[in-house]
């Protein structure tokens, strides 16, 4: 399998794709999530891509989800990944040593308790995390760690020397699996990404989700969005848990009067958020 | 009146103040929408500050969502703003003269159909569509454009020679009016920002909505958002239109044994769409 995925080698999309397909899946490394949206579609030796598309402390990635609903590509599953940050350095190095710490700011914060007791070490910004282990591997910099992923360091031959030093815990990353294969569900199918627009009449979003809720199906995620050409109109995307596949399709049988432009992304197995 | 802005003198941000506030309203310029927060809520003499919350092509600003709960400031009003970009140069250069086009790489795009007719025309990336008209009235730069807003042009006493240049007509932000002064509902009030979470229980937000309808309430905006704390549950931000504050109040005390932590952000008169 090659698996698109924005970014890196050693990258958090690397690790949800290999969490997904296995371990020696190959990757395709896009500088962004517009062109692994367009690898997936249009380079045939690649099978899959694999996307974040929320996070639990920042929240939905809006463009990615125009990007996914523009794309008419489909939804064959999801991956749950703890985002965990760990010090890395060349072999030998110790917390002595270092001067100078690379990463990506996002990655700099989520360490600012750690590096806080560390203040003889000097933040450098960087591009991303992957890529400042990568840059530590190759350019062999001494008194010099990079923060990143698990994953860089088994890549890039480096050794952890603080690992687990992200300050807030519950940082989950969800990423979609995505292909241009169609929507016929996999076995075991229990979760389902569909979009919708309500009518403009007062209440008609309370009655989809009335159905919804009446035939047994758990809405996880509501997103509204507004809709470009009509000002101030809003269309919603909707994640659906449910037990029996038959369940949800009595569902979306019943919403599909009442909504408008009802359209399934996909429907594959719900990803263990543990 | 002393209202704090994001940005800079000639923004889009200063439009929308005088557009609430009338044409002499002095600015306090904010780097970032967090420094505008932190100045209503610190700043004695600032009475008010005006924040873009969503734009009708690119969505929510969900960061700002977020700054506006945990702020403690109330909504006491909005304003929706059109965006109009125009091509502005010192007086005398005509389009012929034109070299280098100055301006946010957003605002760029938004004129690229104007600017692909136009390819002599070398374009700079900024910071900032106001900060680009400055500029050229600041160093006198001939041969120079800036893209920006009208009141750009007035305030640096640039000549529009391509007005309107925007591709897409309908691109609104609506800015949110936010002050210390409590949820005292003003005059004709006719419109509510409020957040809530819901239960886990199958159904709880099609309940509420379900409440919101029967009271004559409509819903003219539902924004969903994790809740840090707890993994994948969310609470939701929800604007709320009505005819009589009456209506309100009632739905307001029907849908609060359904929720948790309901919180009136701000009662005002709904802003004028066009």
């Amino acid at each position: 399998m090659r698996i698109a995925i924005q970014g890196f080698e050693g990258s958090f999309h690397q690790i949800a794709a290999q969490g997904y397909f296995g371990r020696h899946t190959e990757v395709e490394c896009c500088a962004s999530f517009a062109e692994l949206v367009k690898k997936v579609k249009q380079q045939p030796d690649v099978d899959a891509g694999v996307m974040a598309i929320e996070n639990s402390i920042a929240g939905s990635i809006l463009p990615n989800y125009s990007l996914l609903k523009n794309s008419g590509l489909h939804v064959n599953g999801e991956v749950y990944l703890q985002i965990k940050q760990h010090l890395m350095v060349l072999p030998g190095q110790t917390l002595e040593d270092i001067r100078e710490v690379h990463s990506h700011p996002m990655a700099l914060l989520q360490c600012m308790d750690f590096l806080e007791k560390h203040p003889h070490m000097k933040l450098v910004e960087t591009e991303d995390t992957a890529l400042s282990a990568k840059h530590v591997h190759q350019k062999k910099l001494k008194s010099t760690a990079a923060i990143a992923g698990k994953l860089a360091a088994d890549i890039f031959g480096l050794e952890i020397i603080a690992p687990n030093i992200h300050t807030v815990r519950n940082n989950y990353t969800r990423f979609l699996v995505i292909s241009r294969n169609g929507t016929a569900p996999v076995p075991d199918a229990n979760k389902a990404s569909v979009y919708f627009h309500t009518s403009h009449e007062r209440g008609s979003l309370a009655r989809v989700l009335t159905k919804i809720a009446d035939a047994g199906i758990n809405l996880s995620k509501l997103q509204s969005f507004p809709i470009p050409a009509r000002e101030w109109t809003y269309y919603f995307h909707a994640d659906m848990e449910f037990d029996d596949l038959e369940l949800f399709n009595k569902g979306l049988a019943r919403i599909t009067p009442l909504t408008e432009n009802l359209k399934v992304l996909g429907i594959y197995k719900k990803g263990n958020t543990h």
